[in-house]
This record gives C-alpha cells, sequence and structure tokens, in this order.
C-alpha cells in the first residue's frame, strides 16, 4: 500500500575539542556562529536561516548546493541544559518533499582540558537503506567545521 | 560532569486490527478519539490536552494518577499522510522535568481486511535503564485502548 519504505537507524560520532564546553555549547546557542559551521560554506546558498534556542523553540533553514534543489530543516527542541546537552529532533525535506525525521541528542563534556562532543541520532530515512550511514559520513564533515568554529573568537 | 545519564534505545511494537486503515489511523487524527484512548482511563485526570494535527503543528497533554505527580507530553508531527504514516517527536516531563525524547513512527498497512499499526519508537530516557522497556509495555496497553477505539462509531 506505502509506496515508501521507511528505514529505522541509529549512529553515534564523538569528537574531542580543546576548548571549553562553554565555546563548544555556544556554536549551538549562538545563531552566527552556528548558521556558520551549520549550513555555510563554499557552493552553499542559504535561503532561510531561523533559530529559536529555546525548549520548545523552532530551527529552520534552506539551503541548496549550487543551482541543485531546495533542501530544507526543520527542527524543535525538546531539551536545553547549557554546556550540558542539546536535543533536538528534525525533518529534512527535498523541494518540499520530507526525506527523513531524526531525534539527535548532543552531549557536552569536559574532558582532558577540553570537550567530549558526542551526538546520537535516531532516525526515520526515507527509501534509501544506506541514508543513516551517509548522514554519519555527512555529520564528521561538519563536526570539523564546527571544530574551526570553536576556536573563533 | 552531568549528573543525568542518558540511555538511548528503541523497539518495534505491532498489532493487527479488525477495522480499515481509515478507522485506526482516524484515532489518532481525530482529538476526542485520540484523547479517550491515550489518555482518559478510569484513575487518570486530564489537566490539559490540545491535538494540532498537522505537519508542524504540536499536542500537548497533561496528566495524572489519582494525586500522583503532574505528567506531561510535548510532540510536534514531523510527517503525516493519511491512512498510512506519522511521525510524531514528544518529549515527557514529570512536575515540569523531562524526563525523555522519543521519536514515534506510525505506520499503518491494510492487511487480511484489516490494519497493520507499526509503531516504532527511537528515544533518549533519562537516568533508568530500563524505561525503554517500561515504555514499550505501556504502549501495549495502549494499543489494546487503541482497539476499543477503532470499533467506536
Amino acid at each position: 500500500m506505502s509506496a515508501t519504505t521507511l528505514y529505522h537507524a541509529s549512529f553515534t560520532v564523538e569528537r574531542l575539542y580543546p576548548a571549553s564546553p562553554a565555546r563548544v555549547f555556544a556554536c549551538f546557542a549562538k545563531e552566527e556562529k552556528l548558521r556558520r559551521w551549520l549550513v555555510e560554506g563554499e557552493g552553499w546558498s542559504v535561503d532561510a536561516f531561523r533559530h529559536d534556542f529555546t525548549i520548545g523553540g523552532r530551527d529552520h533553514s534552506a539551503f541548496r548546493w549550487q543551482k541543485g534543489p531546495l533542501i530544507t530543516n526543520d527542527g524543535v527542541y525538546h531539551d536545553i541544559v547549557d554546556n550540558e546537552r542539546i536535543i533536538i529532533s528534525y525533518s529534512m525535506a527535498m523541494e518540499g518533499k520530507i526525506f527523513s525525521a531524526s531525534l539527535l541528542t548532543h552531549t557536552f563534556e569536559a574532558r582532558d582540558g577540553g570537550t567530549l562532543l558526542t551526538l546520537t541520532e535516531q532516525g526515520t530515512y526515507y527509501s534509501d537503506p544506506n541514508a543513516a550511514k551517509g548522514r554519519e559520513e555527512g555529520f564528521l564533515g561538519l563536526l570539523a567545521e564546527l571544530g574551526k568554529e570553536a576556536e573563533r573568537d
């Protein structure tokens, strides 16, 4: 009956940053910092970026790679504990057609004078059995960008 | 650093109902039906129940067992396809203190003249390593209530 097969998967990625939990956390809390590491970059254009970093608040971004299809990301914050934890759920769509919904849990722990950031994504991915693997690889690139942002004043 | 340990887990429960997908789906779509099987019941009191069954819409309920603590449930719909699929994420709190955040995917499939409902919960549960098991058992009870509601005119 359904034309869409749904795949459920989860993965965890972590990265140790030589910056305090407060500095790493600020990369999620502050709109201009989040925007830089999450959606900006050479070849990408950002059509919309809204950030309401409160429990129950919503994020919305719309962006595309060169002249590619419009990608949108719509999230809501389920929990925020300063410098310690962020839980957001979000869906992604291409040209208005949803292709995933995920719960993304972030924890920030002081470690070796820096911060261990751990991300666990638990998601439902549409049609593509390899989507979670691709998402995980995408996060590894994003976490490298986040590291540059954490060093920035 | 964090006083709260987070546990990630997922489970799937399914149930075959002798009712059409449209009838089973209506138990989620219609506020008075959802309220009956989800939060009402002898011994429970419902302090609040709001239902906005649209993509991006929010649900909110607040209820307690007898004179117990106030439990709240705050959800947002990530995807809705009539008679086929519902994806909601939600957090639960006791007296304002969040104790879980979950992504809940429902699929409705015509099967043997009835409907196979499959629920997959992927969640982050606070402090209690057995929380997902308890949640799964809770859903089994709720799905029995849903079955009664699906038979109701």
